[in-house]
């Protein structure tokens, strides 16, 4: 037709190959929607728990190209292996479906999880893509939102009281500066003794945030047929059948967990993440 | 925090300045989407009347900056006016959360107006960005989208039989192919001769598509109070109290509408979408 | 062969269609330069000469795809007409050519140029493309760069002494500042009474810089066969003889002219530039 | 001013942190170029040289972020340290000055380097930037550059003839398709064989093309004195007075060599380019 030519305005947008492709979605306007929906302060489990759920079907949708999942919050970030080819890497490809069917899925999964809170509007995320040429890139990314919420917790549960909006780009001087520049160790002191809160009993859902990892060990590791999702040490176990896309095919097992990803353990322990690229990733 | 340097490589993605901001959404897979919730062939008015309710939440969510929308079959395109600032015209904060809201209010929407009929699995819609610097380009690429619902209503309906996965960019010689050349009233007279159908009689929303379009005109013109979105000559009336977010403010009125864009005719009634910028715009 | 696979880092650049392309190239350090050739202060003639000789050599390797060229100062910019397809519009293509192409030009004709003055060591140019979507953008753009001139003549002139280093983009509070601020017609006042200078005697080259013209106009027009540049009222002739590079087919006659380009009389009479699209231009 | 809005459509270009910035430039229409000046073939030892003369200066120009620089026939690539932040990382500013400051100075040095034979016409050469994001990215990517030259020359040189445009790109099956696919031993066993011509005995610079590399060794490994730019093995020693431009700070050594790049050897004598960056280029 002769209008067909508005198609040649549409630009390519492949990503450089070889690149971690980080997508990477945040709620828009949580502190009011959480508050708005009477989340509870500062973490609602049944609504983390949500937030796993719809990055789940979003790893699902990705399968077996997408390798790792990281959320807390509001936020969920997704990692493409290195060379991967979906969609022969168009950005926009990626991004759209990735923050679609996390919000399909976030709206879709609500009353099976939030059980009586009914929502009242439906929600909107924003997503991005960022890409990342090396594997110390992508390890020091996954540490700094993993570091965003290991500050958080504690500045949220005791020292702002609930409810202090915290903004991941908070550049003030707020109490948050002075617990982000004091160790580890003297936060949980101050949170002790200040609040007789102990931040180790608070469970690994809170203060690790959770991981979707896809690890492409041999069948054999799966210990049950039953469940795709098998459990790790401190992670909890999602039982195949209540996920409506299961994963069976060899392309790996889908492992939900609460822990740790800044040290090396998890990367040992989960080694085809960073290595199932060919010897062109080096 | 050591690991905040990640930060840097979210690089800049501001649209070109003074251009009209198109992002357009297509939903992944409906064919088999369609077929498994046994839509109505070739068009399913509820359905598409849930396409047009979750659009009506994305002009909502962009008011006053989104200035019309257009939808027809598993797409809609949204149309931000040339001058808009709103998150400084990033396309990434643009494009994902129309499409997240788009999702999002698909599947809240679905029980009010699909009914009986179960959402049994959350959709994935996809979504891009594209940039028109001048009228006459947007003009083109509304009409190519237009036209596009137009060539396939009569293909579907009467010559392909129903469930031809009728893809847009459809190259190959295809029946749509032989139709694609046949002149606009040659069809209907295929269609009434060969399979007894009178092409004009179907309802404007299958033959048409759906126009959405927020017209500056002084709230005067609003014939009547209760809807904030007034019917045209052949549009369908909406009242304002189903939507759960209207809008009444003095930044015009949000029209829902099922009419020929093609011409001039639409333009001239409207003309504050396209001239609602400053002089820069010429 | 097993190294082939690089290629396919090479992104795809090319330029948003039916708007326009302007290569700006900036002299690198040209405050240093001009005094290590000791160039006349504030305006070098041959120098100046030289700048348009160079840029004549980049019109010519694009014609007649590129339909005007401004320069002042140390800068020059090129623009390709909003419809070219040159190749596939790809910005590397165009902008690596034009700074090539006029670096290389620049040393070439020195000598024929510069006379006595031996070329000391070889300049470095940056470039730059920017896309303008519509024709006021355009004009305004030229305009910028043409008041850019303007403005800094008498500064340097009388008001700031010769050599003070001055920035395009210069924020701080100067003397340029006191004058930017001062209207046209003050502005000549106090050069006249403070330093006796008549600006309005100035050469045209000087005040207004020099615009590179390919107009359309029909070949009647062209008044002189010998020479393929006509001289406009205030603009200089240059002999088709001198220069290696003439361009005798109908494509146009290139024009070189010391005039304002702001006001509109310019763009009337040579109206082939901006409208020398098709309607799509509109 | 009024019209100063215009810098805002002047978009972003800052290149993806931590990969590697390759700016290749290369000649444009040479296979005229190099007929109209009688150019040796199909190796013209001086034109080799004037295009690593002007190739030096570029390396100059960029002190000490272009860390390796490799040429042959009519292209130059030039590599910059994987964390550079010169000029932002702007591909702009980095690809115009490279391609700017070469054919400057290829024009430049062209008569104390190709003596009796007169410059013609003033060169074009075009420039592009490619991202790579591993250090086994970069190493194929030179590999491809030096695999490129070394089939091209036993091609010219004997079983092809010399002047057959040969394109780095060529995909048609010509002679050159025949002998891609033969073995490098082969290859040279048929020049031997069919034209008694023993490849090995050709110039390194016709067989391996040049490297330029700055290598941080400490200055003691500066053997002598008097140049900045020391011989290797089978490379040509380039006295550091003629070089207009030398780097004598501790910045590193300047070498110009002809040597095998493919191989891990010059890899291991020159480990600072690799190595020259952070932990975090890992
Ligand atoms: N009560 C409660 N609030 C939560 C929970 N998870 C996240 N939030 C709230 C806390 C923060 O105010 C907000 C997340 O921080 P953001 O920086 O994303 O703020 P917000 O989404 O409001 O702004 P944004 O549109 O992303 O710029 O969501 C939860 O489990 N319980
Ligand atoms: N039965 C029925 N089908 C519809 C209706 N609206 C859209 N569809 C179907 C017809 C087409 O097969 C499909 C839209 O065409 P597309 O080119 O978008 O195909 P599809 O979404 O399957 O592929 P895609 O993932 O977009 O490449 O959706 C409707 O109202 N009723
Ligand atoms: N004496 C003299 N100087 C000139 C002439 N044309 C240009 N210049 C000098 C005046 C300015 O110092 C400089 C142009 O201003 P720029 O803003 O481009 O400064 P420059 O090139 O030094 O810095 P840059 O590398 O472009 O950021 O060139 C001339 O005809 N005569
Ligand atoms: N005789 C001779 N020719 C050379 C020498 N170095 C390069 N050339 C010629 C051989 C090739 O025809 C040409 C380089 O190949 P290209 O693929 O770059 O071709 P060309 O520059 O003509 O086309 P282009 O504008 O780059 O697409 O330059 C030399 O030392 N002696
Ligand atoms: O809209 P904002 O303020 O969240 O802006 P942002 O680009 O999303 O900032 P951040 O990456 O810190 O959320
Ligand atoms: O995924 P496809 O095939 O739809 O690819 P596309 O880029 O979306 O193509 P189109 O714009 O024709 O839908
Ligand atoms: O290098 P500079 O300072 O000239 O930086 P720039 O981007 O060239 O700035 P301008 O466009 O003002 O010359
Ligand atoms: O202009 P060409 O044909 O050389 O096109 P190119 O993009 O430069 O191709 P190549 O990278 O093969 O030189
Ligand atoms: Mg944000
Ligand atoms: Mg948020
Ligand atoms: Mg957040
Ligand atoms: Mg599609
Ligand atoms: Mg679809
Ligand atoms: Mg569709
Ligand atoms: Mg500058
Ligand atoms: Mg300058
Ligand atoms: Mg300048
Ligand atoms: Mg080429
Ligand atoms: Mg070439
Ligand atoms: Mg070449």
């Amino acid at each position: 037709s002769k209008y067909e030519y508005v198609r040649h305005f549409e630009l390519d947008d492949r990503c450089l190959p070889n690149s971690w492709i980080v997508v990477r979605i945040d709620g828009k306007g949580f502190h009011r929607f959480t508050n708005e929906h009477s989340f509870e302060k500062p973490n609602d489990a049944p609504a983390l728990e949500l937030m796993t759920r719809a990055a789940r079907d979003v790893v699902d949708l990705f399968r077996p190209d997408l390798v790792l999942a990281y959320g807390q919050s509001d936020e969920y970030s997704f990692v493409f292996r290195r060379q991967t080819t979906v969609y022969r890497r168009r950005a926009s490809k990626l991004m759209s479906q990735v923050v679609s069917q996390f919000s399909s899925s976030y709206v879709f999964h609500w009353p099976s999880v939030m059980g009586a809170r009914a929502l009242r509007q439906p929600p909107t995320f924003d997503g991005r893509v960022v890409l990342y040429p090396t594997d110390r890139n992508l390890r020091d990314y996954l540490s700094w939102r993993q570091a965003d919420c290991h500050i958080n917790n504690p500045l949220q549960h005791g020292l702002l009281g609930a409810g202090q909006p915290r903004r991941s780009h908070q550049r003030s001087g707020t109490a948050e500066e002075r617990l982000r520049h004091t160790l580890a160790a003297d936060k949980n002191e101050i949170l002790f003794s200040e609040f007789g809160i102990n931040y180790n009993d608070e469970p690994a859902l809170y203060r690790k945030g959770t991981v979707i990892v896809r690890s492409l060990e041999t069948p054999g590791e799966q210990d049950s047929k039953l469940s795709s999702d098998t459990g790790a040490p401190d992670g909890s176990t999602v039982p195949a059948s209540e996920g409506a896309r299961t994963d069976q095919k060899p392309v790996g097992v889908v492992k939900v967990l609460n822990c740790d990803i800044i040290g090396d353990e998890f990367w040992n322990e989960h080694s085809s993440v960073l290595s199932g690229n060919n010897k062109k990733a080096k």
